[in-house]
């Protein structure tokens, strides 16, 4: 249930590919990738079952539309096989939700089958933002709704996932991701109703879990 | 030589029109613009005087050429005439200067005669680094080296921009942009070598100039 996160802005390709080894070793759903690092990613994770992910429109959510299905069809391409897409907070803040919905359905469609989880960012919105959000994305075809990228103030609480469960369909998955340092954490926010996690502690998490069991 | 910022994620639709009728009457020499908010800048704009930048792979730099590419495409084609493109930090970090240097070259392509500066996040660079940034981005044909986007944990320095201008040649030019919120840091900068502004505090920098003649 975890992504391992590999987004950081500074990660050297010689620290990329030692998180690929580490998420490979500890077999967790996915490497969430920046898309620079795609392609080396789907190379190193090949035949372990440890999916490649990747973001787009990440992390402020502000690029236009082709941009965003451009992101995501060389994603695709290269091997991506889960989309975390930055919804357009500006425009969710603005009350604009034909813009944003638009702008997810075709993030969905330019992924072709790969599922798109959408990332809010829940550090600038308020509590009506966040519902007007989640059903946007639900309409538009999204897998997942996701809290944060983990580069806004705050992160995954387990008050907004609640929200964003009692928001979206039972069919809707709710993604925590933001500030997951520890095992109770993810407990936590399982509890609340997230069934995906993001973070870069995943060792520390793994490391707790197997010491409790 | 005020290039004023408008890349807050959080701002609204209202807030960028405020923001543009601000540079307009300041007389800036361009908003810096988030991409969704080219076609609007451009609109508002229109007749003043004032361009309108935006930026590209922004803030992380880590997405891949060809989705830099489009995002440069659309921008132009939407009314953007300077683009700030973010560099691959982690290419550079990694010392795969033959990598930084085609992403930029082909981002200079696409904007097909717009003029392109270059940010380099000297927050995550050793001196080292930003030397061969700078380097990478001349030979690749920019127009601007840039210190920052502002979004890191330090922005603009004096020794930063002195190094930066004694790097590259006369036809280059320096950018500073990252905390600069008074005419005091502006000068600083300034007799560094930078020719160039970002700032979000355009308004209060030039009260002070005004105050001071």
């Amino acid at each position: 249930m975890i992504d391992h996160s590999l987004l950081g802005p500074t990660l050297t390709v010689a620290e990329v590919e030692a998180g690929c080894e580490q998420a490979a070793r500890l077999q967790v759903a996915s490497v969430c990738a920046r898309p620079c690092d795609v392609v080396l990613a789907s190379r190193l994770l090949a035949g372990t079952g440890v999916l490649v992910g990747t973001v787009v429109g990440f992390p402020h959510g502000a690029t236009t539309t082709p941009a965003k299905v451009e992101e995501t069809r060389v994603a695709v391409e290269q091997g991506a096989r889960e989309i975390d897409m930055v919804l357009t907070i500006s425009r969710l803040r603005s009350g604009d939700l034909p813009a944003v919905e638009a702008d997810i359905r075709a993030v969905v469609e330019a992924a072709a089958g790969s599922p798109v989880k959408v990332i809010l960012e829940n550090a600038y919105l308020t509590d009506a933002e966040k519902v007007a959000g989640c059903l946007a994305a639900e309409r538009a075809g999204a897998a997942f709704v996701k809290t944060s990228t983990g580069f806004a103030p705050t992160g995954a609480t387990v008050a907004d996932v609640r929200l964003m469960r009692a928001t979206v369909a039972p069919s809707v998955e709710v993604k925590a991701a933001g500030g997951i340092r520890t095992l109770d954490a993810v407990l936590d926010l399982l509890a609340a109703g997230a069934t995906r996690f993001g973070s870069t502690a995943t060792a520390t998490i793994l490391d707790e879990l197997a010491a409790r069991r």
